[in-house]
């Protein structure tokens, strides 16, 4: 079912060798503090050794996002009370500077690239926007298949070819975010597919809608579920009840962990996107680092599916990317002190916690 | 009881504007993203405004972080297996720039001083180290009053001055942080005594000790509280069953109040000096913000006495300022998004939830 394009990136994806984990707990526990004192911290670092292959990890110093854009047919049926316009409206935000991920990005020293790949409107041309758009917007998924399979998989291949510029532009960390008005419902449906959980206690309020509205949306994805029946394949799952953004984000990862590098997950939707990536190819996970958990609850089912721990809890909800670039210093901040912190040898201390507790008490 | 020097701190603190607040979320709810989406960087920035006295808020430009150093009589009782040298040569590590809270510190663009208000042995003098030493040590807690009344005050003005200085020199985001052998077991004593917790359940591990050294800190703790009995007011507490260091954190508290600074709290060691700063002047409470959620009981306990709900939870257990430093990109980019965020009116949205979400669900 896949083409020969998509089954390429596939086949290029390989595990990180994980036996580096042992080595870079090692590492932290020869730095001046006590053992295991930087608590989940160390296991990010230990992580960000397994991708680089080496310990210390490198420090990121050129983190990059990239927005990937799409509009959803399934906004006819009310599942959300922004109008389709706003996606676009919000892509020239993009551009301009003036959203939240811009913000943030800048604050950290993260580029960002924007990327149409299903926009319904054509947007302006800008230095700042990739123009890959596969479709002026997907079906309307509650009805038919929001699109064609050759139409999800050249969506995929745009989200790794993004990638694939960011790295050869020197890209060390990488970031996907995403906009579209409507695109929790199809991410719910993704989700609820691939993880079994229940529609309804997997449909949340999104952008923030009232209680006909949330009945009005799980309804939709459960009607949209029964429709298209148990997938065959993620890529038919994606074509089904996905969306153009959704697919560039799972490709987006697919290309990281092509790459090796490691790849930063924001909120519900590029958790929708994390999910397919390691649906067509296991080996991503290894790659996959959560920013946060999002007050979405399809968020958590799809944490817990990817065993994934997010870095921050703030109850975001906002998307664009945004609770991951957040969690970019602290990835940077982690390396850097694998990097850089003393060694009790360096210090001329004597590391109390390797040596027997019994003999050591007073 | 109180020392003119110490009253005279104590008066020039003023509880904030509070009824800024509105105003704050109201210009969050002008921005291009959905109401509340941004969680709780929403409610931190609205107290960055209150504090401010302003929307949006200033974004901080200069965080300055101080470490202060103290060692405790009451590892003679043999609650850790760190040898209390220790204190002194992490001091001396700072000064080279080796620790952890130094690694974090760079990476944020915080300045860095250390503070010498209880260091058992005379450290090295350091372009970085503020020599403050009020008493080389506190006494044994479990058997006698950690220190006197007087150098109970003389520790709380350092901090008050400490952090008056780093003001005078620009800083515009305060940050504490400590270093102590043995110092989560005073800790833990204060804050038992002031938010009524049982000293079983709030003793926890600090570095790194086995079952019969907890059992054994426990004791010391619940002995020292007999021996002191209930404390007149916070100054007493804190001479019986506190620390230098700690008394100099409460003391950097109230100066950041007093300077109506927001100021960043770290692990269990700083919310103990939280914890007197409030009891001493309630209103300092208003200026305090949570970095993260140690992984040490009474830290919770701490958090919840003062209402505050941490930044981050990453199972740190360091101290130093680590975790609160962590938290300062937090803190920036909050007030970030809130100068630089584009409203619906310069981006040309309209607002969908401010409408009537019956007219506008489809």
């Amino acid at each position: 079912m896949t083409t020969p394009a998509v089954a390429a990136v596939l086949g290029e994806i390989h595990p990180p060798a994980e036996v580096l984990a042992a080595a870079a707990h090692a590492h932290w526990d020869r730095l001046t503090k006590p053992r295991g004192a930087l608590g989940r911290l160390e296991t990010l670092g230990a992580r960000l050794a397994v991708i680089a292959g080496r310990v210390p990890p490198p420090v990121p110093a050129a983190p990059a996002v990239a927005v990937f854009a799409g509009d959803h047919g399934v906004v006819a049926e009310g599942v959300t009370p922004w109008p389709q316009e706003v996606t676009a409206q919000m892509v020239a935000g993009f551009c301009a500077g003036g959203a939240a991920v811009n913000v943030v990005a800048r604050r950290c020293g993260a580029s960002l690239a924007v990327v149409d790949v299903g926009v319904a409107s054509r947007p302006a041309p800008h230095p700042l926007l990739i123009e890959r758009n596969v479709r002026r917007g997907t079906a309307n998924l509650a009805k038919e298949a929001a699109m064609t399979g050759q139409e999800a998989e050249a969506a995929v291949l745009v989200g790794a070819e993004v990638a694939a510029k960011l790295v050869a532009d020197g890209a060390d960390l990488l970031v996907g975010g995403e906009m579209g008005i409507g695109n929790t419902t199809p991410s719910v449906a993704v989700i609820a597919a691939l993880t079994g959980g229940p529609v309804e206690a997997l449909t949340g309020r999104g952008t923030g809608i009232d209680d006909a509205t949330l009945q009005r949306k799980a309804a939709v994805i459960a009607r949209a579920l029964r429709r298209s029946g148990p997938p065959d394949n993620p890529l038919d799952l994606l074509a089904e009840v996905g969306g153009l953004e959704i697919a560039a984000l799972a490709g987006f990862y697919l290309g990281a962990a092509r790459a090796r590098l490691p790849v930063l997950i924001d909120g519900v939707i590029a958790l929708a996107g994390a999910c397919l990536a390691v649906a067509l190819a296991p080996p991503t996970a290894a790659y996959l680092i959560a920013g946060h958990r999002s007050s979405e609850p399809a968020a958590t089912a799809a944490l817990d599916w990817l065993g994934l721990e997010p870095l921050l809890d703030l109850e975001l909800r906002l998307g664009e990317g945004s609770g991951a670039v957040l969690a970019v210093p602290l990835v940077v901040a982690t390396a850097a002190l694998m990097a850089e912190m003393a060694t009790f040898h360096d210090a001329g201390i004597d590391d109390a916690t390797t040596a027997d507790p019994a003999t050591t008490g007073g």
